[in-house]
């Protein structure tokens, strides 16, 4: 017979468990991209992925086919290791805003590209364009001559990189499908793959804030990144940290900003020092810039604390036509007319929190979207001291809003109310950095 | 907030194993009707369903809503009791044409709605429509007059009837999402709902040539489909039949129908008529013609033997336009202008026959058709005196090939060959005649 089989068929073999051909797998997504496959057959194709999964020689062709559906940059002519991070995201996550500045001043190249927030968790490029005239969308070329200039360049995503795997996230944003490790970890790698790279650190959530808050899924998605990485000669590590609490205070654009300012200056809140830090650590070790992770970290930290990094933010700032003086001043930030406390209503501990919940809350108050075109507010959010297991007293100040008017306070103090518990028995909260995986550690089927 | 949730939250949820709301299903259903939910919102959705199942609430909304989704015939107005019968599809099933007349000519409503052929099974609307002149597209009026007067009208699917169904089928076929239980019981069991009927008797296949090969789920597709009919006050029985071998020796659909006069005769192949008699049998005591299913079999064969079914038939024919005269000559029908014979390369036995390929040579010399509005070829197809069980000697007849050209013949040949397996050890056949389920045998959850 010959020619592709039908559609129908290849989402018939994954439902019924058969593996694909890699060459099965490109043609089905080919045939997607030049309109021949239908979004129906991929709904159901991802659906069928969902509950089967996809065998190490499916997950290889899924990412190649994305990977090649757009450019793939060339970073060769730039000197030097190429490393990046990515985060599978979380609430209060602004490391990238750290991290990127400070591994190149010590001169590690980072070629980082960044989404838009999208659901509960934020996005950089989104907190990065609180700073006025700060540009995301540099081309490649753009983009490759800063890399060569300044060692570092934060940009959105362009069309150009993986454009079938925009498609693919749309269509599984709206049909349930995006929960599925070999689609989260072929969407993640297909892109960081494309951006050149020659190295990758993975900042891999754990805890109700994540996106996949079970440790054991959320240590399957980072093996399966990290196999991923290898079959394409790509040095990966992953870290496992804690979304069961805000990362930092600040939540929500501007207020994140601020305090990644403050980290870059040598203070801003432990938490977001102390990961900053080690994946940092773990990039410079990559780069071959330091022998161990413990170096690297120590040589991040003199980075933060001379001034080195907040130099490096300051040229790239600088170079992306953003207004430099927001470093030096933050209060230049876009800022929210209404400022409202949420003060503790009994004595205790702070037992847990909710973190997609106050994720959520940022939402509504207009930080976050639900939709990929909507608009956001980059002033509202909220800046939250506490930590779960910190003792509480009653009247003690436990967050506060900013927000665009005073309804929109009074619904997300209702949110956070519920959302951070106060009680008598804290629960064990997770260890801020967990494991530490890499390839040595096995890869999963 | 109120409202229907968005689409992908009802697929989530589907998913993610929980059970939906009547109101759910009906809001998602009614808004995939009106194009708010999208062809691959449902797809995902089918596939979700495919591995989750369905509760007997959703099965019902489901039933429910389809039903409603066009007109609901009311035969009140016609006295006696409604029995139609429905089997699941298999090679060479020409029941409906002489068990239809057969219950009729015994004073029972035979309501009967059939669909085309599709896949590698024939459909009953084919067969009928080798008669010349003999027409199917009768509206729902026409069918209630002709039942008032006849007592059975042999008529297509309606575009009135179930119409949601139809939509929902063709986005199945095309996403592999056809071989679910709840998804085939209430796509049968909204469609025979619709027609008007009081009780209805299932003819359910097993065997390598059925819809569901495996006689533990067909049972639960039997099980589930005689619920559905309980919910709605509908007496449903079932008798589990063999497909792991055509249905009498004729596959095909002018051959089809001249078995079918045979039978009409009293004639034709045994097992034809065994299973004409039993379906006969329980059609009569739903119909409270006959106090026990034996006393009903002894009373179909009677109106077999002495002509009143055929005279029945006659009616139908003459009603629908048919030209009546191919009762008593068959040879009227269309033929095909090559005959080929195949013989047994080896004495031995018929050890098994693979149904499914026997019924995919006879799609692809034209008796079938693979999409919905392809043309079919009235009169190819195959004669198979031969049944697994069966002695051959070397050199004797297996099967007579109709073919349109002696190229479509040749690759039948060899189809036939390899499907018709001769040996030294024949596998046990199915009983040709298995399990009988009524409500009485316990609801599937």
């Amino acid at each position: 017979m010959g020619g592709s089989p039908p559609p129908y068929r290849v989402v018939q073999r994954k439902r019924d468990g058969e593996e694909l051909s890699a060459s099965e797998i490109r043609e089905f997504l080919q045939a997607y991209s030049s309109g021949r496959v239908e979004d129906y057959h991929m709904a159901a194709f991802l659906m069928a992925v969902y509950f089967r999964g996809l065998s190490a020689g499916e997950l290889n062709a899924f990412v190649e086919t994305m990977m090649r559906s757009g450019e793939v940059a060339d970073l060769g002519a730039i000197p030097g290791v190429k490393v990046d991070k990515h985060s599978t995201g979380g609430v209060g996550d602004k490391v990238s805003l750290v991290l990127a500045p400070l591994v190149a001043s010590l001169g590690v190249v980072v070629p980082m590209m960044s989404g838009r927030g999208l659901g509960h968790s934020g996005g950089t490029v989104d907190k990065l364009e609180t700073i006025p005239g700060f540009r995301t969308d540099l081309s490649l070329r753009t983009f490759r001559e800063q890399l060569a200039r300044i060692g570092c360049a934060l940009i959105a995503q362009t069309d150009e990189i993986a454009p079938l795997d925009r498609r693919l996230y749309a269509l599984r944003d709206v049909t349930a499908t995006v929960e599925s490790i070999p689609l989260i970890a072929s969407s993640i790698m297909s892109k960081k793959l494309a951006e050149g790279i020659d190295a990758l650190v993975l900042d891999v959530k754990v805890g109700n804030g994540a996106f996949i808050p079970d440790p054991g899924r959320a240590e399957e998605l980072a093996r399966t990144m990290i196999s991923i990485g290898t079959m394409y000669g790509r040095r990966v590590v992953a870290l496992m940290t804690a979304m069961d609490r805000p990362l930092g205070h600040a939540v929500g654009n501007a207020l994140e900003v601020a305090e990644a300012i403050a980290a870059l200056k040598g203070g801003g809140p432990q938490d977001l020092r102390e990961i900053t830090l080690a994946l940092a650590g773990e990039m410079l070790v990559l780069a071959q810039v330091a022998a161990t992770s413990a170096e690297g970290r120590v040589r991040a930290a003199g980075a933060l604390d001379d001034g080195r990094a907040l130099e490096c933010m300051q040229r790239i700032v600088g170079a992306q036509g953003g207004d430099v003086s927001v470093l030096a001043d933050p209060s230049r930030l876009p800022r929210a007319p209404v400022l409202r406390e949420l003060r503790a209503d009994r004595s205790g501990l702070v037992e847990s929190m909710d973190v997609r919940a106050i994720g959520q809350a940022a939402v509504a108050l207009g930080a976050g979207r639900t939709t990929l075109d909507a608009a956001i507010d980059p002033a509202v959010g909220f800046v939250i001291p506490a930590k779960p297991g910190d003792p509480a007293v009653a009247g003690q100040t436990l967050a506060w809003i900013h927000a665009r008017t005073a309804a929109a306070a009074d619904r997300a103090e209702a949110a956070l109310r519920s959302a951070i518990r106060l009680g008598d028995r804290a629960a064990e909260p997770l260890p801020l950095i967990g494991r530490r995986i890499t390839a040595a550690d096995g890869v999963v089927s």
